[in-house]
């Protein structure tokens, strides 16, 4: 059995370590977090369902101590966050799965550090990759696995309809849920909002295809939706004219190809779904009814990636490098 | 530039050197037939289109001289035939790519040979890679793919319906377009019907899921589809009770895992589509509109194919050990 410890324990680490611990092919080894507030309780206690599970502690030393494998991290965003958890965990000889949105493609925005580190992974033999449903999966890899039925590929869109209203309260928050036009914008003005790895997912098909992105060079597109009669969410009620989710596009063209990628994160949104196009000589489209459920599948991506990376060559992995992690888990 | 070679020039290989010979990133450098007819002639005089272009030799030895890297091999649907090939070609440093339909799984009927092809393949530090659109993407490759995104399969169903009328005269004919009931029931008692490679799929969606499928496990059904009216086709006329296609169905039950597949070819069919199923906790239901397109993307994923193959790692490779394949073609 695959051990395994979950750093970072908010709701996709809690729910991941859960999962971990229900597998027959995995073992939930140990538990991470800095949190005062959740040190030295046990997984169960966490999920408010008795006692029972591995405790959690401080740090990752104490918890590479049960012999982990794979350290499932989901700390961070963004990629020079999640370094120094990495390197602790490479310290320790553990492959690393994240759902970091940055190390999706870790080397659009920090190229010199991901080259770093893709160093230090190989020194270190472990293998590392950041992964989950999007970034990861339904706007990046997904299509580039589509577009290898294609002989030569002119464009690929992606557009994936989220209703938020079925989702977890802070995922309601970071959509914008409730605010007034005006908070959107001025959160947007600072970057402080906007769905994170949405250019990352732009830099993954680019090189999926044979094509490079160059840092800044995505084009991002963000704006709120707003509320045409009340709509009730896990922050209070929507009123007419207030925001209910966000609208985030990217795009980039060059080198023969065209990529657009559009996301609609929103209460309200009548028909969820994520629809792939690959445009070339003859044109491909694919859809998954209902869209890829985001917390579970994030979970299930990270512990399918983990299975994998024992297995594969050392190094900082992107979806790209390394082979397809099928659902293995009983 | 990819120096490519294409060995054995039926539709598929003819189509595969077509492309090849169109992409600015690949140079196609020879091709290979056994065929007198062939020998000598031009590829643009094979496809009725003037002079010009590499000609047809009757060695890989020849056409290896000109530097290839890759060869495309085309030339029959079983791994143990095409064994002589892949060892020509690894002979001479050249990492292949085939739509060898056994060739996707080759280990399900073959382990022995498999096991030795693949020493042979890391001792000529070259990669060989079975795949093509079914087997090789959307009946096996494509379920593993998105059975990423669950955390515990129960099932894999994947469906595929193929409008045969819309596809080249030896398909037609391959699916029993034309026949009796009883000339399709013959064939199928001499094994000389049916599409070449769905148990090699079942096993190759149960390997990409962690598990393993002995050889003869796989269950398989094949039915003739009757006319229920006249139909056109390109071997004639189909009269109402003849055979205008085939239902080919296999299934694979074991270690708390289901795996159907359906694939109907058939002229006549009413809306062509490929669908993927996945049970499990939170389940996942893909469709491809229209279908994916047989010949063309089969020759796809082999020119995709052989871009990879250089970087990966030397042996005998199926879908789930190599990196995705991505269209890069320009």
């Amino acid at each position: 059995m695959l051990k395994v410890i979950v750093v970072g324990l908010g709701p996709i680490g809690l729910n991941a370590a859960k999962t971990v611990a229900a597998d027959k092919t995995l073992k939930l080894v140990g538990l991470v977090d800095i949190d005062p507030a959740k040190i030295g309780k046990s997984l169960n206690e966490l999920l408010g369902a008795g006692k029972g599970g591995p405790k959690v502690v401080a740090s990752i030393a104490d918890a590479a101590k049960l012999g982990a494998k794979v350290a499932i991290v989901t700390t961070s965003s963004q990629f020079a966050r999640v370094a120094a958890t990495l390197r602790e965990c490479m310290k320790h000889k553990m492959h690393v799965v994240s759902s970091c949105e940055e190390m999706a493609y870790p080397a659009y925005l920090n190229a010199a550090l991901a080259k770093k580190i893709d160093a230090e992974a190989k020194s270190a033999k472990v293998a590392l990759l950041g992964t989950g449903v999007n970034p990861g999966f339904v706007m990046d890899y997904l299509p580039v696995v589509l577009s290898s039925q294609v002989a030569k590929v002119t464009g690929v869109r992606a557009i994936r309809r989220v209703d938020a209203g079925t989702r977890r309260k802070p995922l309601q928050a970071k959509v914008g849920a409730t605010m007034t036009k005006d908070q959107f914008y001025s959160l947007k003005a600072k970057n402080a909002i906007g769905h994170m790895g949405i250019a990352e997912s732009v830099a993954l098909i680019a090189a999926g295809l044979g094509r490079r992105v160059k840092k800044g060079s995505v084009k991002i597109g963000l704006e709120p939706l707003l509320a045409e009669k009340p709509i009730d969410s896990l922050l209070g009620r929507i009123e007419k004219g207030r925001v209910r989710g966000m609208q985030n596009t990217a795009h980039w063209n060059g080198e023969g190809l065209s990529i657009e990628l559009d996301l609609i994160m929103a209460l309200g949104t009548k028909e969820p779904y994520d629809r792939i196009e690959i445009d070339g000589p003859v044109p491909l489209k694919l859809q998954i009814e209902g869209g890829t459920p985001g917390d579970t599948a994030t979970v299930a991506a990270m512990i399918n990636g983990a299975r994998v990376l024992p297995t594969a060559t050392p190094g900082l992995h992107t979806m790209l490098t390394i082979p397809v992690c099928g659902g293995g888990g009983r």
